[in-house]
């Protein structure tokens, strides 16, 4: 069995929405060994809607259809869909009720527009939406699921959680096993070459193998029928053992959770102090939940008087070596280690762009700095990217080195 | 004419990778007047791409293709591109020489792997790549267009730039016009409610319109050909003219950007001093080019110690009221101008979960303040979200904070 994804809305195909929802509910089909043949975004026209429909319904089992579901006149998938599967629209006056009972809680109008949304399908099943007015509809034809849900990301996560459990006791498949490692720091050519005969293994045992760089990182995925998954494991484990620095985890995992983890398991609290990447890096630690167990807090010193006043780098320092420098930087780390009285600083300064660069200091020069209670280690970059590749490039290599320093492999 | 764009790639079946590409390159075509009929996200595998190339080049006139292009083993597209299109793969020597150059430059070994990226087609078009080595191919087939690029989004962009002059000098069509206008802290079934009479005025004239709601946030899209834009102006004054509050901006505006603005026009100076958000508003500011000329720095103060030895929060008000309280936060705000000496801070504490929420303070209570030398506001929040909504709702609803403070709409 396959399923399609359909996504619905003309603000997809004029480029001002990303979507963001294909991929999480392939992902979600995926961990229950649904394959998704393709992901299509389509105009919110009764055309586009309905030869899409045509066209799934004729290749796969299982549709899943996101989009154009809000209260506003824009939005005709309801409508083009009751009628696509000979349904009609019904007001479902419990649904009614649960949509002004919520208004109420938040002490906002219960509008026409409101009511608009408990008019749902006689026939198909409705699934509740217990996060936004817009119902969830399952309908079916000729043996096939095609479920219709709201485009806003969170309301469409909380529906699929509600039908994933129906589609896996409705079909039973082979399992695929999937697993994937992260490394950071090593592009991904080095990585493909220096695992090129384990690769070509690999793919000789039918085991499919896939990279997928993102900035500054590199996954590597293998893939097979869930029966080879301890094979799997063993290749995974000579993969990684190629790139012990570089290697940070496996699956979902980020630099900021892995730095987290092995915080508190030293029970060592972390701070942060921040020029070029803006409070970035604080702000990654902090998107962890529980993170105020091992993070104080940062300093963002971002004008060279905060670098003074704040963290104690001498002024003398600053004008002789310019706040990018090693001189800086190692200062700024270890200010953070008295000022925030933490255990480990990541500190960073660099010129992000676009203006500011000269040819000692071009575009993309960074120092990165790490501070113990004892030492201080640090580097430098040379990103030569855009600004906000830059800033994003500083943010997980400062991550990447903390957490080489934490597992003791810099010296 | 029309345009369809093509993703190839297992990653973004699988949900490893959200396709930002499809919205961007949507975006460039709609500013040169080429409609997108769809976007569709295929297979790494020789049938898929062939049937989505036989479908897209039967409907429309221009294909993009991003993806497939890498060094490594999964990459087939270039492959398959060359033997639908009867063409062959030969040695380009001045791109391998290129590459050779680029990777001494960066003193990275040039690769078997690295040189295979020079093989490319005999007949088809070759776009330079200026930002990797995976070059650009333009292949015809029956008038139709079909480019290919790298799905790495910055190369993407850079082959684009090139494409785009080429696309516009041979495709002459009636330019759309859209204007987008852009609100914060109004619920989009609000907004649409309350210019329903408009809207009904607006369409029957034949222009459309969309919302498009974000966190905390809805766009308003007007749309018409080109020779409408003064109609389409005067429609968006009327809707501007109904939310002064909410409105902030147009097109890719951001809040970040408006407050910069601000304060360069003011020649004031910005500070912030985060709890909740632990430094991810510095962080947006510091996003924009140039925020050096107003931002100096932050204080994440997310321990109560660091409320208190950084920010001056005095103890007993930490232990009094808490954290997340009006007491605190306004002292937080005040801090932030003493301490890094500025003319405007924003401050933000509250509960971002999933832990953490007692019965009186619930996850997503928010306390935010703005302080100025002279007065501080603040208000209190109540998100009701997860952890990373909150905290995005917590940098939305504080960044417009500031912004009404600046244009002395809060009093």
């Amino acid at each position: 069995m396959t399923a399609e994804i359909i996504t619905i809305g003309d603000e997809i195909l004029v480029g001002q929405t990303v979507d963001t929802n294909s991929a999480w509910i392939a992902k979600q089909l995926k961990l229950i060994g649904v394959p998704v043949r393709q992901i299509l975004s389509i105009a919110d026209t009764k055309e586009a809607i309905t030869s899409a429909l045509d066209a799934a319904i004729k290749s796969t089992d299982l549709v899943l259809v996101t989009g154009g579901l809000g209260p506003t006149k824009d939005d005709i998938t309801k409508q083009v869909l009751v009628e696509y599967f000979n349904d009609e629209l019904v007001l479902h006056q419990d649904i009614s009720d649960e949509i002004e009972a919520y208004f109420k809680s938040i002490n906002r109008p219960f509008l026409e527009v409101n009511r608009q949304q408990a008019m749902l399908p006689k026939n198909a099943a409705v699934v509740r939406n217990d996060l936004g007015t817009a119902s969830g509809m399952w309908f079916k034809k000729n043996g096939k699921d095609v479920i219709s849900m709201p485009g806003v990301p969170y309301e469409m996560k909380g529906l699929m959680k509600k039908v994933l459990p129906e589609f896996q006791a409705k079909y039973k498949l082979g399992d695929f096993y999937h697993r994937t490692v992260l490394f950071q720091g090593v592009p991904e050519s080095i990585l493909a070459d220096e695992v090129s005969d384990l690769e070509n293994e690999i793919r000789s045992k039918g085991i499919s193998m896939a990279y997928l760089p993102s900035t500054g990182q590199v996954k590597v995925r293998l893939t097979a029928t869930l029966e080879r998954q301890e094979e799997i494991a063993r290749y995974i484990e000579q993969i990684v053992s190629r790139f012990p620095g570089a290697f940070f985890g496996y699956e979902e995992d980020k630099l900021e959770k892995v730095i987290g983890k092995l915080l508190l398991e030293k029970n060592k609290t972390l701070g942060t102090v921040e020029s070029c990447t803006g409070g970035a890096i604080a702000a990654r630690i902090v998107s962890i939940p529980g993170s105020s167990k091992y993070f104080k807090g940062s300093i963002v010193s971002y004008a060279y008087e905060i670098k003074h006043s704040l963290v104690d780098v001498p002024n003398e320092d600053l004008w002789e070596y310019g706040a990018v420098s090693k001189e800086v930087i190692e200062k700024m780390a270890v200010g953070g280690i008295n000022k925030l009285d933490v255990d480990y600083c990541i500190a960073t300064s660099g010129i992000a762009g676009p203006d500011g660069g000269t040819e000692m200091k071009p575009v993309g020069t960074v120092w990165i700095a790490i501070a113990t209670r004892e030492k201080v280690y640090s580097k430098k970059f040379n990103f030569k990217q855009n600004r906000s590749r830059n800033i994003e490039s500083t943010v997980v290599y400062g991550l990447n080195y903390l957490r080489r320093v934490l597992i003791g492999i810099e010296d």
